[in-house]
């Protein structure tokens, strides 16, 4: 290792061509003519990413088919009411990873989680109280309360509060159209004066996401669970306030600690206690004993943009 | 920043929660149950990078959307005849970088290069000096010559040498069905006693991958052209040798610079030289001048396979 280098290459090839050491500098300086900046900052790092990954497993040449047949089942699998790719993004965590990129909630905000694919129908406006079981489907009677305030402790009046749930055996009403009403298990509520909403519903079960895939594929070949835990779908949204996508998870549900989705975050796991008070069952329309589940909501205030 | 650390939290998460800053940590251990260990090792590598992906870019969720939305679309522009996957993987380097992590050519073996999608049917058996432009298509006319040695110099007879290349207007047989019989520019060759093959053709023209399907708008999205360099496919391959897979480059072809697909080494670009001599050409049945091309192949012998 001393002494003059040796072989120096007289005849070393002109920049541009492909070597492994720098094929990421290769391949990134061919995306330079892109005029949109984001475009070419978001694929210069893609191809870095890439480029590294490859390197790092330094996949054989059936592995790398196999990874091209994946993806093209995967892209071949959706269709009008399956997003497989989304699902993906789920179950590799790359959409909480976004969604939490997207919301970070320092302090007193609630935190985000993923929105999840079953929000493709609107929810009916309900007024508050309402029974969002609206045909009596078999389940644990629940009141879900909660009020709305800014980073500051102020009350959000008038604030759009959109839920959504699976029923007691795990399904959404968009996956059972011939046994479920639509727009049974959601409701679109207005919060009053105070900030505040309620409405009544029953307890959803924990359920899996859809198996029958390439995504349940990978799943069963690395011996995962395709289980979500317990929970609402909650949006929350008012004028000159970030718009808020969470869940409310039940505590004590199944795979809380596995959500094959990541979704779960200590401070969105809410005790739905059960009440046994007659008179107030009573007083809300729901037999008794109940679950009773209050989840406070804390939104950020945009103050640069003066809302 | 001095003083004992501030806001311990009394009540902090169990470890599965997933967190922005040990994502891929959570993900990753979600993988832990694979049995295969290449599998786990490839998935938990994936995970590590493509966390690291979104966190350099911070994608807003209509970015992501858009990103999905690409996969979908060139997952469903797959069919029997074209793979925009692999298509993908191409202009994004990730085909040549496998090839080349599988290929690594030390010393005076032959460089490999990618195989492109163009050998989906047999090339048939040819004789040695037979013109595979068999139905006289217009051309340059044009001599291959070779010989394949193993890493030690010693002539490897009877090696099979398969070749395929496009017409000089940039088209393969399997593009054109009802203008070039099929096998059209394509022959697979036996090597002689002293390992050498030769074939005459037309010079190949440079041409365009396709561009109407997902991989033609981001090609267009970031200002890059799709063409590829003039270029003959070899493939050469024996008992006991490793085989190769590469490209004869035109010198001087446009492109050569730019490859769409990265292929491009300078140790494959060959003078395709003009030969004005026609004893020569009548005795190997071209016309005079033509254009000749020598291509030494040096293949590895694997050792310790005893071959």
């Amino acid at each position: 290792m001393t002494g003059p280098a040796r072989d120096p290459d007289p005849a070393a090839p002109p920049s541009g061509y492909f070597e492994v050491d720098r094929s990421a500098d290769v391949v990134g300086a061919s995306f330079a003519t892109t005029t949109d900046p984001r475009l070419r900052e978001i694929l210069q790092s893609l191809v870095g990413h890439l480029h590294a990954f490859v390197k790092d497993v330094e996949p054989t040449v059936p592995e790398w088919e196999s990874a091209i047949a994946f993806l093209t089942a995967t892209g071949q699998m959706c269709d009008d009411v399956r997003q497989e790719f989304i699902l993906l993004s789920d179950v590799l965590g790359v959409s909480m990873l976004v969604e939490s990129l997207n919301h970070a909630a320092g302090g007193r905000l609630t935190e985000a989680t993923v929105e999840g694919p079953f929000h493709m129908v609107a929810s009916p406006e309900r007024q508050l109280g309402a029974d969002i079981n609206v045909s009596a489907e078999p389940g644990e009677p629940c009141l879900v309360t909660g009020r709305v305030v800014d980073q500051h402790g102020i009350p959000v009046a008038g604030a759009s509060v959109d839920v959504w749930q699976a029923n007691a055996r795990g399904f959404y009403d968009v996956q059972r159209p011939n046994e479920m009403p639509q727009g049974e298990l959601r409701g679109l509520f207005r919060t009053d004066a105070e900030g505040r909403f309620h409405f009544r519903t029953i307890v959803p079960a924990h359920y899996p996401i859809p198996t029958d895939g390439p995504v349940g594929d990978l799943l069963r070949a690395t011996g995962r669970h395709g289980f979500r835990p317990a929970h609402v779908h909650v949006e929350v949204s008012a004028p000159g306030l970030r718009t808020l996508t969470t869940h409310v998870f039940v505590a004590g549900s199944p795979y809380l600690d596995s959500d094959a989705v990541f979704g779960v975050k200590q401070s969105l796991i809410v005790d739905f206690a059960t009440v046994d008070d007659p008179v107030r069952a009573a007083s809300i329309g729901l037999s008794n004993p109940f679950r009773h589940a209050d989840f406070p909501v804390v939104l950020r205030r945009d103050e640069r943009a003066g809302g």
